[in-house]
């Protein structure tokens, strides 16, 4: 099966979470918005035509005739396949929990930049964005990364199903990395608090198709049109 | 299965998109945050204690051994089960790929009263509150429901998924019902342009079992604690 990835082209994004597992698995896949007609098929997709499904935004992923939209549900549906999930229901629904926790996180991850609107520029709500992020590094950063260092413990670590790595384990690295470009100096202490969390991290950082990965040109950098947005008026 | 719900008591807020696919299958199920101890119990739940795969956040429900967390997850789990979601793979996926839609547009809504800080009163953020609104009903209502209107355009109606009624429309309804109560100004006026939603709404309100669970004491109403809150100052 050769997978077809839909995402915005320039941006790590939602997308690169999709990736990120697709890379580790070795997985043939295209993506599709950074070739030369990329943008039109991914809008033509979009608005649906004579597809009875249309996705609502990207990412979104065309595996033979299914086409499935969300990053958490991409991961869920290809998990198992791509030998980065556990096949047995229990086990698919825990992991599917952990990464929703993660397209939460997210979510407010870009709202650091854009806690008002998504169609107002950044320095358009910069008041509003500092507010929003004092009390989004205060609060929900260690509530999040708490979070996820908690579970690690009681797997029992390294990974946070235990001994079997996962594509949450994935989502957990590129939430450090992202985290550590936007905000380095409030990441510099609040990792003090969860050392499993950077343990994994580490770890992913290290796998040998990651390593490849990361140092290609198929790794977009980090940049001020993506989620993880380096403004240093917000960091602490 | 008699299953076991655990949200806050006093809103319906994420809970009741898993309420009201139960009460309308007809499905046994405790509600157990509303019960004397109850409350003692979910905390406890939360907090992990000697359980390994603790929820991240109400609402979660135990089914059995199972303990699953996030609305949409829970209704993908028993979806089929309790017949509101066909049993094939890639029905399944779709309706949760459209329920993880509802879930972002949860979120948002959410963010008209509070989005700044979820720690912050609604008055200590009203400014940024009338800002958020203001694109909210502007920008994002319209594309939401218009994206709804479009799948049920494609699906030929009358639901989501063309004959076939599913947990989706419950949760269309449930968005029908509380954006009205938090902006009835504004929702006169969007409802004009989806027509095939207000139409599900319609028909989930008709539903024996649903007409019965909202005249019950079981449905709470909507109130200033919850997700949906009527603050005049915030409609159109």
């Amino acid at each position: 099966m050769r997978y077809q990835l839909f995402y915005w082209p320039g941006i790590q994004g939602r997308g690169e979470f999709v990736r990120l597992a697709l890379e580790d698995a070795g997985a043939a896949y295209d993506d599709v918005a950074r070739s030369n007609t990329g943008m039109d098929k991914m809008m033509a997709m979009m608005n649906g035509g004579a597809d009875k499904r249309p996705p609502f935004a990207p990412p979104f992923l065309k595996a033979g005739k299914l086409v499935i939209a969300q990053a958490a549900e991409i991961l869920f549906y290809f998990g198992p396949r791509l030998k980065l999930a556990p096949g047995d229901e229990a086990g698919r629904l825990w992991l599917h929990q952990l990464q929703l926790t993660v397209t939460d996180f997210v979510k407010e991850i870009h709202d650091t930049h854009h806690p008002i609107a998504g169609s107002l520029y950044y320095e358009d709500q910069m008041p509003e964005a500092k507010k929003f992020t004092h009390y989004f590094l205060k609060e929900r950063v260690p509530k999040y990364l708490g979070y996820f260092e908690t579970v690690l413990n009681k797997s029992g670590g390294p990974y946070l199903l235990g001994r079997k790595f996962s594509y949450v384990d994935l989502s957990l690295f590129q939430l450090i990395e992202g985290l550590r470009y936007a905000f380095p100096n409030a990441m510099t202490r609040i990792e003090r608090k969860i050392p499993r969390v950077v343990a994994v991290r580490d770890k992913v950082a290290a796998r040998p198709r990651i390593k490849v990965y990361l140092a290609s040109e198929r790794r977009l950098a980090f940049n001020e049109s993506g989620i993880f947005r380096h403004y240093p008026e917000l960091d602490d």
